[in-house]
């Protein structure tokens, strides 16, 4: 099997990370989503807590406030420390060897790397609350807030660091609407990517 | 096999005809492009090149004339009457069964359809405009204009009768780009629709 790296974007709600850590398992190659955190969090000696909320979730309410202020003598902000940190983390990770790396700009990261496919998952409105009311167990409304709020501090995050539109086609190989596809028709299209 | 409709949208130079027409070859069930306009023709009683223009690809500094001179009794414009009819086409050669559309509106035209798949096909720049060269015989500089021009002229006809955006993964099951993946695998991926 050539070395191949895949990574996912995707939507809160349309079972992106179930259909990485699939095919991760029936491939038997390394699954990076949150123990990239930890590695963030050695790296700066922040808190894992605090990397997670800024290595993907920046809450927009704080995130300016965060890329701006508290800046070091080199001009970095603390969001921007830890993005730096990311972005090592991630290439570091991708030079190991096949794996699939979820969310965190790796797509954007990665972009030069000609054995990588980028892959981007969406879903419809109602199957994506469902998903999350099912998960967290939720209130329909609920799921509805929360599914918003996580796609707005995705795309802002993306979107301030990579300066590219969240979820852009041009910047994928492939866009996959798991309510129009089932999920495991999803999978079997990334496994086919290794052949 | 079940009843399956593929309607394909795609950049102009991206390959989504020929993908779309060889899925059709391997299973032997009717490809519609060209012809769905000799139909419009026969029903509206316009030239075969009038409705050519008009069903794809109304040109941008024409379009709104048409669009808004012209209209008869019941208030309907050129371009309204020939949008009508290709709605009609559209939606008997469905009813016929299982079959591959290409372009004009369709996916729009079928939304409410479960029987159908809706996907986009685009690809990178470079290589639209060096499939457009060696198609049309042009020079990189001409590839690039038609290929620009073609794709603003369906945007422009798409988004005036569907009122959505042009290539939106959200009203497609998906996107495939056929610079990063093999147009090979797209055809694959295609295929796997109708298991």
């Amino acid at each position: 099997m050539k070395q191949t790296i895949i990574t996912i974007s995707r939507e809160f709600g349309s079972g992106g990370h179930f259909i990485g850590e699939e095919v991760s398992k029936r491939l038997g190659i390394p699954f990076y989503d949150k123990n990239i955190i930890q590695q963030i969090a050695e790296k700066t000696g922040f808190s894992e807590d605090f990397v997670k909320e800024q290595s993907e979730y920046a809450p927009s309410k704080n995130m300016f406030a965060y890329a701006f202020v508290g800046r070091d003598h080199t001009g970095s902000s603390l969001s921007d420390r830890i993005y730096a940190a990311q972005t090592q983390v991630i290439r570091n990770l991708a030079e190991k060897g096949s794996c699939i790396i979820i969310g965190r700009c790796a797509d954007y990261i990665l972009k030069d790397r000609p054995d990588t496919y980028h892959i981007f998952v969406y879903g419809d409105e109602y199957e994506k609350i469902s998903r999350t009311q099912q998960l967290f167990n939720l209130s329909e409304k609920d799921a509805r807030a929360m599914n918003r709020d996580m796609d707005k501090k995705r795309r802002l995050h993306y979107e301030y660091y990579t300066d590219r539109k969240w979820g852009d086609p041009q910047n994928h190989c492939m866009c996959l609407n798991t309510s129009a596809l089932d999920t495991e028709r999803c999978i079997r299209y990334i496994l086919d990517l290794f052949e």
